[in-house]
């Protein structure tokens, strides 16, 4: 692409470093801001480098917060005895939707992933396995998405745990509800089935 | 979505304002730019205030440029009396890289679109009207998508002209090199049809 300006060519640059974002894409959306109130631009710019600059990482779990200690970790209410580990704040927000966990999480902050040079020393796991020495953890629920990555992060933090008194869990994977199993993948299904659940369970949960 | 941190909610927003950004991909690209170094935080929101304060549009023809004349205009080697007129930037690079084109571009910044509230003179058209009247532009090519806006908009800048010297073409439409007619649309293939070309042409253009 050729660009008539090079502060357009610089801004779209810059844009277009961003993760699924091509050059193309970058050059609409900054074109859409030319159009803007110069106010926009100012407000997106701000809230970029404010967050970047002043963004903070709870103590405890790791996840984003605004305070030393997140809302979730300083809830008396929570139950500190079970810990949810979790890639990253998405995943924290996915299952605080669901209403359905009253544990803590740890935020690892991402997977193992030698391909990416992603190595067990640049997540948050050494912590981690700090709280469970601890011995105020009794449960942790492995939550991590079911990829190579996932399954290897599991396994490399199942390793350091040998040993000390904890019981680990894994989120069950199963069909989806409403899904029909027909459409199912084999994996998936034939975890659903190996993995089954008493039926009280099941009218439980809804 | 239920935030941890205003900071990040604030960001997420931001980006979220951008078209085709959802709420799920702004935290995505925030949260990318969080595992990145600081600086790319701070190039990203420089370029973008930099491109919106100090951006500058070339005084003949409307286009971005960082000089008072575009390079395009300012070119002694471009056919001055011939004028493209297009709707932004993206339409001179797009026919720029053709290579096929040695006039100049009149950049209207928009299309005349009642449902989005901008009519007429919200467009660059009383400038390049001005210039015509000069009487130094022997033709306008009209370069705007085939659209009910860019149909409007052709026509009124048509009667704007009414009485002036000036030719008024408009781009040839028809069906894309390489493409097969069983797929083309109607209007598509009888335009083609009504304005075919001599095979000589056909055969000089490449």
């Amino acid at each position: 692409m050729e660009f008539s300006s090079k502060l357009l060519e610089n801004a779209v640059y810059e844009m277009s470093q961003l993760p699924g974002i091509g050059k193309r894409t970058a050059l609409r959306l900054v074109l859409h801001l030319l159009k803007q109130p110069e106010a926009q631009t100012r407000l997106l710019s701000e809230a970029l480098t404010n967050l970047r600059d002043e963004v903070n990482f709870c103590k405890s779990c790791n996840n984003i917060s605004d305070t030393e200690l997140c809302e979730i970790c300083a809830n008396p209410k929570r139950d500190k005895t079970l810990v949810c580990v979790v890639e990253d704040i998405r995943d924290v927000m996915a299952i605080e939707n669901t209403s359905q966990y009253h544990g803590l999480y740890h935020v690892l902050g991402g997977k193992i992933s030698p391909m990416e040079g992603i190595g067990p020393h640049d997540l948050n796991i050494v912590p981690l396995v700090n709280k469970v020495k601890e011995g105020s953890i009794k449960e942790l629920i492995f939550a991590l998405s079911s990829t190579m990555e996932g399954d290897t992060t599991n396994f490399y933090i199942f390793k350091q745990l040998e040993g000390l008194d904890v019981v680990t869990s894994t989120i069950a994977r199963g069909i989806s509800v409403g899904d029909e199993l027909e459409y199912a993948d084999e994996v998936t299904l034939g975890r659903s089935i190996l993995n089954r659940v008493p039926f009280e369970n099941s009218i439980k949960a809804d």
